[in-house]
């Protein structure tokens, strides 16, 4: 995991990190733009444009990384499988931020990093919201075409997300289209093991809060649900 | 955590903790009286009265706390993020009573704490309790002002709760309003941990339990299903 | 946990252990024929009188220990708190065999126990069926008096408990009434956690099975799913 | 686990292992044209044919281990549950596959196994995917009779299959007919083990990617997501 004499393609990846960040973002806003404003049709097909040049590239720094990695392209793939999911689902690649900014502050401030479940929670949250939001674009995307779909607004759309992704599923808005339950049946693929991440870190932390107050007593400083004592 | 030369925010705390407690208590009954008895105008006078004074205070001591800890305030609120989360939700003060009582009870019997999982079990569960009766609250409060609504009754309300936070779903009582459904977001985001730690602590307790039987060999003392082996 | 001087308490469980358990498949039983033959006037109220002899006995046998512990009420129900639950529910007594067959199963053969995780889902699993079958008894006898209520058979009843258990909750039946929404609430709370212990100990046990794999390289004898390695 | 000198169970076993692997696949896609082809009578027939010579194979198998054995026929059925579960069910024959190619690989490369985690998903994940589609096939069969049934279509059935197993259960498609429910419940019963092992596996993967850039430091290569890490 060190850096010694820096090979090519993680200099690659070093110049590249910032720039891509940025593009993901610029993506995402691109492709909201493209789902919501689409009784526009100047907006949308800007929209639409940025979408396809930030897809674009994407897709060449995969390939530069593919080349300059030496690598036979299946065993790249499969090694870097992630940044395939990436490559398809761009909006994810925003998520590598989280890693960076920990790094960069645990570095800053001379200490060790926060405790691991709160770190597991924040990263599994922030990735949950992030599908959901893309997932709501394309589910809204997919649905609104057929008159007969109950998911007639964005808002529909997110109730709908946040029902799949919490397995509550009422019903009451429900995907009726085959791509828009392809974007559901995703949803469900890759979210529910994000959310369980969640819930499964909250209730180990919990537990650890409780068996920390064993050990130490109880708290007797009103810090309330033992808050900083994990901070 | 050891009680030195008392701080003055470490007093206010201490000296706080009890009154909080019932206020907190006077706060979801105002609550309660506001929503439930909305025909009758006097009664819904005064609980609203009763909620903004009780807030009030909760404000009064947050910003107290805020100047007495000499802290930058976003560091205060990064480090208080669950007292942040209680100005706002105010009922979940009560549960702080929980750890108290307990290690009330711990002091006075000189013995020690009760096992682990059956703990946490209790507090997780209460707390998902004074969550879903002021969830429910909220729900029946956004929901009646709609006449296409299915929860026209507090009843509906509690049972669209129920379903939520045990994620089951069947749908026939869904909000259908923004605020409901808002108001049905959090119970998940919130609910979903807590219930998902009392499910999980459960599991952990009944194999520890079998784990114990493996060790010390069946029980013959009658104590059916290891209950008062745990406690 | 032994047997040393036995005590009036003690003696007293042993005796009634085998009788009780009879018992609650005759209270289980009888309740089946009170709800399903509720158009037969004679059986129905046959079934009626076996229901309520057989709680009396339930409850005298839970008076009769009560007395012989020489405990306080208050602290006897606190530490028999299962037993307890039992009396309100005797069903839940026929679960104690499963413990006392496993014993006596272990001292015949001069074997250890089973693997712990193939013996908690045993044993969660039975429970899990016993109180379906008992819920599904309760919910139908709850809801068919409501003609509105989608429950008019014990098969649509059974089916709204399965989807309850299991919190899929498709909606198609779901109790409409305050009793059979109660029965629904009351096998969500017991349920769920009988459940996620099923579904944690399978998780649990696969992954344990995959590991002893690790360290003991691949089965070559045929043992599918490493089946044979974990009896 | 060591073969040593070769018993004539276990050499049936090594011999009929590839074979019958085939033969699974084979009884699954006879079954699919069974079912996806009603409408033409012959291809119907052959598949039924098929389908039944197949399934004759595998308990031709069963009864010839049971023999080659010498163990008593309840014995042999409890300690390799699992097989009578496949004879039952022969599509699940395949994953065995899983196992065999895993080990093959290692032995191959010479080098140690992958992760366990990634390795317990993959198995799960394959699982829960032909149990699904098997599912789908037994549901769509069941309920294409009922004129009154929402599952007119193989994709109605899919999409009824994937709520059902990730526990959503919008309800717009749910099963009506006695069979349909049975097949449902048995993907319940099966299915939610399997994909609890998925979430719990991918919830712990995380966490250990966690805990290693803990011990290591944050990456600094590139590998995103600690992707190649744990490779």
């Amino acid at each position: 995991m060190r850096v010694e004499a820096e090979t090519p393609d993680v200099a690659w990846e070093r110049r590249t990190e910032i720039p891509l960040f940025y593009l993901s973002l610029v993506f995402l806003g691109g492709y909201a733009v493209h789902v919501l404003a689409h009784a526009h049709t100047l907006w949308r097909d800007i929209a639409t444009i940025v979408v396809g040049l930030t897809w674009l590239c994407f897709v060449v720094d995969y390939v530069v990384r593919l080349v300059l990695s030496r690598q036979r392209p299946l065993r790249f793939v499969r090694r870097h499988w992630l940044d395939t999911v990436i490559v398809i689902l761009p909006t994810l690649r925003a998520l590598r931020m989280v890693k960076v900014h920990d790094a960069v502050m645990a570095k800053r401030r001379d200490r060790p990093h926060r405790s691991l479940y709160p770190r597991v929670i924040t990263y599994a949250g922030l990735t949950s919201l992030l599908l959901g939001f893309s997932g709501s674009l394309g589910l809204f995307d997919a649905e609104r075409r057929d008159p007969q779909s109950p998911i007639q607004s964005f808002g529909d759309s997110l109730w709908c997300v946040i029902q799949t992704l919490t397995t509550v599923g009422y019903g009451d808005v429900a995907p009726v289209t085959v791509p828009g339950r392809l974007v559901a049946t995703a949803l469900m693929m890759f979210g529910l093991g994000l959310l369980g991440t969640v819930t499964g870190s909250f209730s180990s932390w919990l537990i650890q809060i409780f068996r920390q107050d064993d050990e130490e007593g109880p708290p007797e400083d009103g810090s309330s649900f033992g808050g900083p004592s994990v901070a």
